[in-house]
């Protein structure tokens, strides 16, 4: 048998991965997003024989860069998982899916832009605010995607409703978290970042909210 | 069961990834040259407290690196949407493939270099006219890899004829949008990347072109 | 038949990748780390026609770098080795991974910044022993996952105690080498990198008093 | 049925895919360096009017860059080919693969500096032998590999030796090849990247070689 035969015979590629391209494809360009963060944080190169006092100044002047690396690290990341959990939900392709997830990837390739803003300028309003801008916009273009994604033609016919209610409310729940970080940041600068932890109240109110809906109409 | 036991009886490997890995390296390609993208989009660092029109003003600056890095987003992303179309034609591997396969990806590689020269030369001739006959050259071997992703011995063989015809016609389109942007670029250096839109106009033209053709092959 | 009546019938994405799109977007972070730990040695450059000896002075300005590199490479490809090896012995998805999963790559993907900054100040004891921390958090984290993946409900059942024992002392051993690196590179900054090779001995070690543990409890 | 029940019965993850990981964490590297290799071609900015001949100067300038990201390219998507060529006679598991190809990766990921190099002082000795020694290196590591690859244990059972022994002149031919280069590039500095062709003409030689050997043992 040459290696002609044997790739004509068992080496056909079975098609079918219209979808899973799709996926890795965009895992691909939020890995590099995630890991290229690191890229705008510069490490400091001080005189030779520096005291040890001056290495850890020069490390204390990055911790806005530290901090901005850490957030957008597990921003992305979240951004990340919410893709992961809608195209779990998804079984058919459709060429519906290509444009709102390149639109999505387009607003996580620019993160590293928008991190390394908000670093250089600690604490300043126009770089705290556009970061969350940037977020809430993020947030609307995953939501945008994840209605594609878990609607009929794309949507595997055996995931239940309420798995697709809750991934939807995780979604707003994002943007009105990254809504309240925004209307912090034009307030109190400082807090933008810190301000992104309310995404977690919002999605725990909207699951008590949704339960309680459930509950009301079970009566 | 020691491990090794169990590597050699469920764990090989079935071969016939050939095609597989070679879409999965392209993929990493396109998504790497279009996350890089924003590397070339430097953030501005103000002198600390600054007011905010500052800030404002340094990112108006940094408007022809906007549009260039969303122009360049969304023509890296069609080319990635071609590539997953053309290649989901493919069902055999053949080495031929690997050769134009690789002159794309240069193409696509260097993107983010035109990308960056005209984003920091707004208006310019040479930059604008270079980005557009880079695009060009793209088209071109775009359409060079596509003619053997959809030919026997690669292509699969219950892909309808008129669905190889309509890839190969958007491949065209793309290459005549980017002479036009080329021809224009040359004349009215600002439009340069606005004639790209053009590709739409000749999309819709050839499919015309081709339905009339069809009708009259028909009667 | 049309492209359409293809994808819904041949081409349906069988699901049951969540796991394996876990390890592709890890390997994915796992790539870029390791490849953009070369962005930081700036290649030189010298006027034109200097002599050859100019050459060879600044290459060997560039030793710590390529030292830095090269042990780093080392570094995360061996924590990526644990990765293959722990997510080996999984099999079923639980959101629970997704975590320590995501701490473990910033741990990563901020490699670059810990080996430019050891780089760019070599022999001093603030870089030298931040590296050996990170190192020592890094193998933490990694810990953490691997409890996770080889522990029900992600572990596949048929993975012999003894293989999940030796990959936890793997774990360790590279935690205690970390630990025992960061007191030299107190005592003795310039051999920080250097102490990472205590992992083996730490590894030796480990191995041999398992294997005593093991027969102790056989007699 | 919910989503839990979902995960437990239908997605379990199959494994086998030890040596899919290695090969697409390898693709993934390789998609890197050979994408990265754009970044060290910093895109002219010109004082804005500046007339067409100072843009067209301004890309003389980078020719060197040009030719040796072109090259560069082509090296590294030589490697990727070549690696590609040897996993796909590869069936089994061995955690012996893993530290040649961590090498060779290592190789291909410093790439982008001596590029650089060579790019950044166009025509210098020590910059164009450093690159074809590193060639060198990097040929040696990939037969290195080479040959754990297409032995047993990894090897599939069903490749024809003649397809191995092919597979390991390629692989040679590359080495004099780079051995060649590296002569020239001592003598005659210029031509260092010229000199690579010689690859081709080794391959040929050695083919000839062959058959001619193989005729003798016929008759």
């Amino acid at each position: 048998m040459t290696m002609h035969d044997r790739h004509d015979s068992n080496r056909d590629w079975s098609p079918g991965h219209a979808l899973q391209r799709l996926v890795f494809f965009s895992d691909a360009v939020f890995a590099i997003a995630i890991t290229l963060l690191i890229i705008e944080v510069h490490p400091p190169r001080l005189p030779w024989g520096s005291p040890d006092h001056d290495y850890w100044a020069a490390l204390a002047a990055l911790f806005p860069n530290a901090v901005a690396f850490f957030v957008s690290f597990f921003v992305i990341g979240a951004f990340w998982g919410g893709h992961h959990r809608a195209f779990d939900c998804a079984r058919h392709w459709s060429p519906r899916v290509v444009m709102p997830n390149l639109f999505l990837l387009m607003a996580i390739a620019a993160m590293p832009f928008f991190t390394a803003f908000i670093a250089n300028n600690p604490g300043m309003r126009v770089p705290g605010a556009l970061y969350c801008f940037w977020l809430l916009l993020t947030g609307l273009l995953n939501v945008r995607l994840q209605r594609v994604v878990t609607a009929p033609p794309v949507v595997a016919e055996d995931i239940p409703a309420e798995h697709i209610a809750m991934l939807r409310r995780r979604g707003i729940a994002v943007m009105l978290g990254a809504a309240t970080a925004l209307i912090v940041a034009i307030v109190v600068p400082w807090l933008a970042q810190v301000a992104l932890i309310s995404i977690g109240f919002w999605r725990r109110g909207l699951d008590r909210w949704a339960q309680r809906k459930a509950k009301s109409a079970a009566a």
